[in-house]
């Protein structure tokens, strides 16, 4: 830190990665606790590492700041950050602060060292289509915010909003995964080190938009079924309770800081044994066929196309 | 591309800065044709890289847009991007396209191979205080986009503004130091193998505010000869014209994107042979001294205290 830039151990194949999260887009400033923004603006870029099979080593961490804003809130933010890098064993190398006229803009670029890469385009028909963790959390927290639903700096639930205490447990459950995700970033490392995925890339945009840039990248066809995605139970229980559509919720919802893969068939049930050591469920949802890029969801007896839907990013693109 | 992190060959000792371009704060939109912009936003990280003695090889580029902005002035950003990166021989493998509720945010996180490294730190009582190009130009250019004063895409004059004809030269010299600035690159990669430097850094925040953190780092003091310092013609005659003071312009005038190196007296010679193969001008200005960080200015027989004056920035500090 101090000089033009910052010189780090690394090589000879590094990964690198940058995400923003940009206020008024990605957050909220009054429905996030920033010590929870500083964690998840490094976890969206663990994830990008992870899901290549990398291990993630430094980050450097621009910042747009508006000039009247709060010290105290740029401490929380940074203490998140630290605290965050600390966990996943990365050293904050450097990064600028800039006055910003208005929206706050964080942006991380992270730095990855990798022995195999895992990529989008590897899938072939034949192979499983394989999700980690539960689906549709995160999407949910995000209308739970608008309702009113608040975690607190530490993570604990500070409002349910419009929700009654019955609810309390699945509404910090959904507000966790939106505000504060864990992607899957020992079990990604020993998937690559095992050699237990074709293609690989985190769900970041939503399964059925995900499953789609993989099928695009591969040049493979996918047939989800239904019956078999995991839905996130909490985010069911609240989507019963208003109504809602758990499936269409699981399926198109983004953040989910999980792993989309492509995989050997032989090689399903070692995956899922390695998802049990690291307590990640591991489902098989389908399978990746010969043909055109086209997603069909299996429902039951029937198939039906099942269309892409962007999460709410303009023609955002992650790399 | 098109993965969620990009592999990159690079190593053992890698650098890596990021350097963010905000709209209303580094540009005004309608000031900055975006193909110069699109440049500017790698040279300012490219001027890090090499203020390093590094050889830049690999950029990230995340953009925050407006929705409305309209598609051409994002061609001719990546047109300028490119074309700078094609100049500097670096690869642009990733980044990112996020939504920005107003204002543009560009990002660029640039990794480069470094040999040796040129810290700051590393200044000592007796080292010459070294500057490369002349200083003045790029924060006289800032006043002349005010006063209306506009290149076009291709870097020509377009306007002069409130100038008449017959400063239309000094006028474009000034808005393309700021526009378009031009990192000597080649010059520091040879300072770096030559070892002709025991501390170096780029002049983005000006020279009073840059030579005070040398200090500060070096744990010395500076005493800089006034007479010397190289204040850009084009400047002096624009200030001369407005009755202002050349020489304040140079010392306190930021984003020249320049060297400023601490030199072994007995290597200046040598330096000066370098920059003239480069075409680039190295000026003695002074001397680092024992003591207290702290700047004097000769002035003729006196010499007075020189307080650094922040660029435009809000306590910005770039790593």
């Amino acid at each position: 830190m101090g000089d033009d830039a910052a010189a780090v151990e690394i090589g000879p194949v590094a990964l690198v990665t940058a995400d923003t999260l940009v206020e008024g887009v990605h957050f909220q400033r009054d429905a996030t606790p920033p010590r929870l923004l500083g964690r998840k603006a490094l976890s969206v870029n663990l994830s990008d590492i992870g899901a290549m099979g990398g291990i993630s080593r430094y980050a450097a961490v621009s910042l747009c700041l508006p000039p009247q804003l709060e010290i105290g809130w740029l401490d929380a933010l940074y203490d998140g950050l630290l605290e965050r890098a600390a966990e996943a064993d990365v050293a904050i190398v450097g990064g600028n602060l800039t006055r910003a006229a208005e929206a706050i803009v964080i942006d991380v670029t992270l730095l990855g060292d990798a022995k195999t890469t895992l990529l989008r385009s590897g899938a072939r028909p034949g192979d499983r289509i394989v999700v980690t963790g539960t689906l549709g959390a995160s999407a949910e927290g995000v209308k739970l915010l608008a309702e009113g639903a608040r975690l607190s700096e530490d993570g604990g639930l500070a409002s349910s909003g419009i929700w009654t205490d019955a609810s309390a447990a699945a509404v910090a459950a959904c507000l966790r995964a939106q505000l504060d995700p864990r992607p899957p970033l020992a079990l990604a490392s020993g998937i690559a080190e095992h050699a237990l995925a074709r293609a690989a890339m985190d769900l970041s945009d939503g399964l059925s938009s995900d499953l789609q840039q993989m099928c695009d990248q591969s040049g493979v066809g996918a047939v989800v079924d239904g019956a078999v995605v995991p839905i996130d139970p909490a985010m069911a229980s609240i989507e019963g309770a208003r109504g809602g559509a758990p499936l269409w919720v699981a399926l198109h919802g983004g953040e989910e800081y999980q792993l989309l893969l492509a995989v050997d068939p032989a090689l399903v049930d070692e995956l899922r044994q390695l998802g049990t050591v690291f307590e990640v469920p591991v489902t098989d949802i389908g399978e990746f066929v010969a043909g055109p890029p086209q997603i069909r969801l299996r429902d039951g007896l029937a198939e039906r196309p099942l269309a892409p839907r962007g999460y709410d990013h303009f023609g955002a693109t992650s790399a």
